[in-house]
């Protein structure tokens, strides 16, 4: 794995506000209930809105998707793949600070990680997909 | 301590969204640096607000204090009360499920509990002025 | 209370080093078997050392009252009178982010915090002294 | 596998501060940023030192890896090697005590185990380089 870019100041709430309306705006297009959050370059939770109708796990798994991205510096399907690919990937199933499981994105600003976004809810592609248009506002 | 009122269903997120819009607007209008969040009535994170420079700590406070609320379907004062009275009230301290700090309270619908609403940031009565805020939107 | 300063950059390697090496030459000059450690602004641990024969209880402790100063952005003094003094001040006991423990300070760089140090293994009052004697390098 | 060595009294400040001096000089002349952490023979951390620009996560799985190495007086690969191999070995998957990845190693001093070093920041082979320059100072 190539180096990540550093952390540097952590998403406002102003800057989470605007990925928040992208990702729930397309959660809702497709009337799928899910859990947003948004945690900042430090880790903490800054913005986490739940749809009507969200499982209760969604809740927390969307927390640690996003902590799993911004504590590792990486998209989560990274180890998504690597758990899939078994082997030497499995080894990641022991470590109780990541959760392997598509839809966790850091977010950028200048170049360096100013926070998270993770998303629960549905089947994990469709999950990404509304961290991608979330993060997409927050490029690297 | 009278009956308090039975549980319903969950704040919804657009009610969650009406809620924290009026609690941030008071937090803001007086440049305090807060935490917010909204749980359902089930006691499940449906929203949460930090706002920009507060203190790590009270991402996590604001939580518990809505938990409180909602766990007991009562005001987190009254167990700040409790503890300041000392005596039998000091066994609150004992309880792993409970915040004795004010700033948490319950939010109805239709006389029944839908969640609740904790705030961190501040001196408590500063919490708890912006918690009640929101909370006037949904009264008991 | 009034309003803390704002968290900035986390305290770099080289700077923990530096107060590291003030507050342990302080416990050695002493003699004083203790924990000390030092956490970035984002409360993460950036160096620990214990000094030999120190109880192990001290090496958790020290971690907890970085914790409770960098997470707080306050002295962790400041919780230990609250409780010192009774009534209200006891509702501190129940929140269990926060150890009301003389010994951790805030590190500042430029007016911000940058992180905080935490010492134990004597009396609270000996671990401050050791705490502020590597705090000194990085004033308010 | 064989009997390991018995544990021996718990590592010296002085001893992990050469330890460490070793290990870090090695991520250094690499440019790796990473965390790494010493724990004596009774598993209570005795050093940690974490690199500018470190991932989070780091902090936590290199003190994880070195639990690893002495909680069960043996390199942290072998359970690695475990899990990869499948079959009976991702039982080990199971245990909350144990992380299977490589870059945590035991130390040694007269034949007893004094403690261990765990190294995490970059790919778990280049982990175990910089765990095995520290160890080398205090071979079995």
């Amino acid at each position: 794995m190539s180096r990540p870019p550093s952390y540097g100041a952590p998403i406002t709430l102003d800057e989470a506000a605007r990925v928040m309306a992208a990702a729930q705006a397309e959660a809702r297009r497709n009337d799928w209930p899910m859990a947003i959050a948004i945690v900042g370059s430090g880790g903490h939770l800054v913005m986490l809105h739940a749809l009507d109708d969200v499982q209760h796990a969604s809740i927390t798994v969307a927390q640690a998707k996003a902590a799993t991205a911004v504590n590792f510096r990486r998209p989560s399907k990274l180890f998504e793949d690597a758990v899939r690919d078994g082997g030497l990937g499995l080894r990641l199933l022991g470590m109780d600070n990541l959760l392997p499981l598509d839809g966790g994105l850091p977010l950028y600003r200048d170049g360096k990680v100013a926070g998270a976004i993770g998303v629960s809810g549905m089947q994990s592609t469709q999950d990404a997909q509304v961290a991608a248009t979330g993060a997409t506002l927050m490029p690297v």
